[in-house]
């Protein structure tokens, strides 16, 4: 295998891919952290956000050198605002402040300004007027060898849509003026993008990428806080860049992403995080229709090995200390799991039932518990692992894991390993964990995990979900907020097509302060089962911590879905919770918190339900913060 | 003096004021946490938000018996969705729903349900026919001694407008079926509220208030994270109560505030908060004509000691431990300051320039320097301190102070001390200061302090308005987000009419990680001066430690604002920053941070410019940045 540890080198060439940039408005710091960090990820170039110019102590000329030494273009300058004027005097102060910026560019070593739409009150409405004040200010530009790039803000004034700002530089018919279009402005307007292919390659100077969830809100606000990095929100990228491409676009794929979280987040993860979001994205562009890409561009080649096939978990691993390891082993015992195997050489006990299994690695320096690693079954662990690598997941070192086996790991956002296993191979990780005498995996009504839930840290949210996207070809399944207990948490989870691995990522929308300290951020696997109320009753019976379930939920129930009456006192009787949507109904119930941080949860899904039982969601963090009181 | 320690027991009697109801998804926590804060804040009573109670393991009765030994009563239990239906079978389960839900009611022993307009694809978009079905409900309701209270949620998807909810209720004409206004869901859509007035005050069943800031987003998003309590956003909610009260309503005025900050905090803290908004809320109805008061009420009475009068800064108190208080001594002294009496008995130096006065307190157990108290000049210290009190500030013991004179002093939200001062009365606090021997205020060119800053707890920053808002009649100023380096602050300045107190509030957005841990939240002292470029000229030759800022900011104030060319050059040598708005110019410098936290601001006020300067926010905070990576 060559996978390499250094997560850039074994990136695609970059021959291969598309040249990258990233506006320093992206990420977190000083000017100085943000290209310390562009380059640290592998980007190709940067945008000079002028704030982040103007706040450094560093002059244009220390920046040229700066990024020359980091290995770094600088393909941009911006932005310069509300440049056209119907005021003569307003003209000329924005002419003269023109100036003033085109010697920084000057120092900076970059040819290209961007320019938007004017949003002032003083802004022209008309399309001649505009290239008229545009082609002067590019004469202006030309005599140094500079151009401009004229944006259309989607909130500008006058001029607010591509098909504008294409018109007023058609109009100014100047060498030194083209377009910048951003797909954030284009697509937050629900503009249809497929025009862009009708303007001449060689007039788009400039493409800025931007994702976004869609939110029913001002379009600046929307624009200014909550944009994200392709593939992280709903907006169409790869069509998009494809119109681009296919319009003749031979400029840097580069991103300008305002995003509250990652302003305040280490740039250097951002950076990594931002170059992902591209190599994902220009591979999603596979349309051979598409045609025009820039020379040396090959787009969904080889670049990239292939996303894996997924089969399910081939484990979950739960990291525990000597204090809860003796209670996780009761409860998995009760739930009807055999401690089926033991590690040749580690202290590592397999537990099994069905295709469930589920690591116990005893830690002595861990802390309570933690879900530490899941293992994924695919066809190809090495192919997984070098597209893991390709798309810059941190790899760990082989002997991180549980097993022994030739298996390989990379690091998710939240540190979490994923190992790429296939259980059934000669070779395979279970070879690592020879069965104890007379052991064999329970043979209860659990028959696989169901999902793997884990809660993010707060910065790395978008980032999670951006990463299994790309990484495994999951995609966006459930998107919610839920009013829990002790503050709104953002669940998402995501899922492959078939469903054979569900990931739910959840997060703590607000910082919270002193209050409940004691709710930590969970962790929970979930079983699947083909009958709930059996395994409840059985685990029951076997003395499994099952979490208490207020009797109000159930008379709740029964005024909302009205389940028959015998199956409502089941349920009430064994702690079992119910949630239908359209397609079926789920049946579960949930373990207490065990080793500080994690609990089980087993599931039934009748019908075609897609869902996590959300909604019972807050009724379960109010009774696991009550058994932390006791 | 007469001023208790116990907040709540100086509070206005009980028949003095209206009575006051939160409902409990206002606050963080298990039902049993919200109860708790609810009658340790001294509120009358509560609505219960179902949610809430579902979650609970205490039965119906047993939260009957505790609210009854809490001193609470239960007002309303709340909310029942969707009842109307063109479905006849949905009809009946939304019926049955309803019958399961009066069983819980009658448990609780509360009388009114809150039923909020449907939002479901079958929902009745005939006035007739609504009123029909809730008059069957109301029938219903009657028959086991409860009534129904209708609300116009603002999306609801026929019924939306208060105007709509009352034809719907007036036409069912049932005594168990009335009104309940809510002041979010008729202020959000911009409804004239005057209306209300017309409503015959028996058919009002309840009130819920909230406030809200204006945003230009979906209403139900807005509604579901942004409300606030009253006073804390952009409604005119005193001219709404009002009208309610005019129409005769005589029920308790309840608060329903979803606030995504709120749902996370301390609940005790924010119980107080809520409750501090309706004592506020009911002084503020002030209007004579409005007549029609609830027996008992006293709106704007004695029971509230009237808003002092202001005059500036008695003094700011500056904590110190013993590493940083010689530079900051030093930088006083550089600043003009001068040492000018020591206290009695404490390790407390009085600084003083013209009105300005800081107090260095040096105290062994503190970390570096810190703003710990400011001294606010008042008329009547007494009835200040009354009003606070009577307002719910915690009341400080008199010996926390670095004077010993007789000053009142309560804790702000971020534990700063609020001391009211008349600085020249005979028995004043100066007296505490006997002037060291030859020592006179410093004659520079500072006279008083223009503001002092503080960064806030992320939980308490609309609180903290809201605190000196109703204590002091501080009005918010500006609010502003500033992009700074290291994530998004939020700034809100509060100041009184004269503009003699101004008071900077700001909060980091979002929760840091790990990044950036060198920035501190922080503090500072703003100085007035008649001539900021003499006394920055005065500070820099007696080696005061300015901030250095960078030279890219001087070019690009010359092509923004273009100074004349000389005053330009003289404040790039002096790390002077100007900023203007329509009204007139701000010129200002700073020093570096002193202590880990503090640092100062000297400004100067040309013309009637009103702000302060945040547009060289971000480039202060990137210089104090590098100061600390040096």
């Amino acid at each position: 295998m060559s996978v390499s540890a250094e997560p850039t080198s074994a990136a695609p060439g970059r021959a291969q891919r598309p040249r990258t940039a990233v506006a320093t408005v992206c990420l977190s710091g000083t000017l100085e952290d943000k290209l310390a960090a562009a380059a640290a990820a592998g980007f190709d170039g940067v945008e000079i956000f002028e704030p982040d110019f103007v706040a450094s102590p560093s002059s244009a000329a220390e920046i040229r050198r700066r990024c020359a030494d980091l290995g770094l273009t600088i393909d941009l300058y911006q932005p310069f605002r509300d440049f056209d004027s119907t005021d003569p005097e307003r003209r000329a102060a924005n002419l003269r402040r023109a100036e003033r910026k085109f010697d920084v560019m000057e120092a900076l070593g970059t040819d290209l300004i961007l320019v938007c739409s004017s949003v002032a009150p003083d802004a022209v409405d008309d399309d001649g007027q505009i290239a008229e004040q545009l082609h002067a200010l590019a004469d202006r530009a030309a005599a140094r060898g500079l151009r401009i790039s004229y944006e259309a803000l989607a909130w500008g004034r006058h001029v607010n849509t591509y098909e504008r700002s294409w018109e007023v530089v058609r109009r100014a018919d100047h060498p030194a003026l083209g377009l910048c279009v951003d797909s954030f402005h284009i697509l937050s307007r629900g503009s249809d993008p497929a025009g862009i292919r009708d303007i001449p390659g060689e007039k788009l100077f400039f493409l800025q990428l931007a994702d976004a969830p869609h939110m029913d809100m001002n379009v600046l606000q929307w624009s200014r806080h909550h944009r994200l990095f392709p593939g992280q929100g709903a907006f169409d990228l790869p069509a998009f860049l494809g119109h681009v491409w296919a319009a003749g676009y031979t400029g840097p794929l580069s991103l300008e992403v305002f995003n509250d979280v990652f302003r305040q987040a280490d740039p250097r993860r951002a950076g990594v995080d931002a170059l992902r979001s591209l190599l994902a994205l220009a591979e999603a562009v596979r349309d051979p229709d598409l045609g025009h890409l820039p020379p040396g561009v090959e787009v969904g080649g080889p670049a990239l090995p292939a996303t894996p096939r997924l089969h399910g978990f081939a484990f979950a691993e739960v990291a525990v200390d000597d204090d809860c390891e003796p209670a996780i082993a009761r409860t998995l015992a009760a739930l009807g799991f055999t401690h089926s195997g033991s590690h040749r050489t580690k202290p590592v006990q397999l537990w099994s039932q069905g295709q469930a299994r589920v690591l116990l690695n005893a830690q002595p320096s861990a802390h309570g518990a933690a879900v530490a690693a899941v293992g994924v079954e695919v066809d190809d662990p090495t192919a997984a692992a070098e597209r893991a690598t390709a798309l810059l997941a941190p790899v760990l070192p082989r002997t991180r894991g549980a097993a022994e086996a030739d298996l390989s790991a990379v690091a998710a956002p939240d540190g979490t390993s994923v190992f790429f296993c296939r259980t059934g191979a000669e070779d395979g990780w279970l070879t690592d964990f020879p069965a104890d005498d007379g052991a064999a995996p329970g043979s209860g009504s659990i028959g696989s995990i169901d999902h793997v839930a884990m809660t993010q840290p707060f910065d790395n949210f978008d980032e999670a979900a951006l990463f299994y996207r790309s990484l495994l070809g999951l995609a966006t399944q459930h998107a919610s907020e839920v009013a829990a207990p002790f503050g709104l948490v953002r669940n998402r989870t995501v899922a492959d097509p078939e469903r054979t691995l569900r990931l739910g990522l959840s997060v703590s929308v607000l910082r919270r302060g002193e209050w409940a300290p004691g709710v930590a951020e969970p962790q929970h696997v979930a079983f699947a089962c083909a009958d709930v109320l059996g395994a409840a009753r059985a685990a029951r019976e076997a003395g499994a911590p099952l979490l208490p379930i207020p009797d109000n939920y159930y008379d709740d129930l029964d005024a909302r879905l009205a389940p028959p009456e015998e199956q409502l006192a089941e349920m009430r009787e064994l702690n079992v919770l119910l949630d239908r949507d359209e397609h079926g109904e789920f049946l579960h119930f949930y373990t207490e918190v065990l080793g500080g941080r994690v609990f089980f949860e087993v599931v039934q899904r009748i019908g075609g339900y897609e869902g996590y039982g959300e909604v019972n969601a807050p009724i379960r963090m109010a009774a696991h913060r009550r058994l932390r009181l006791r």
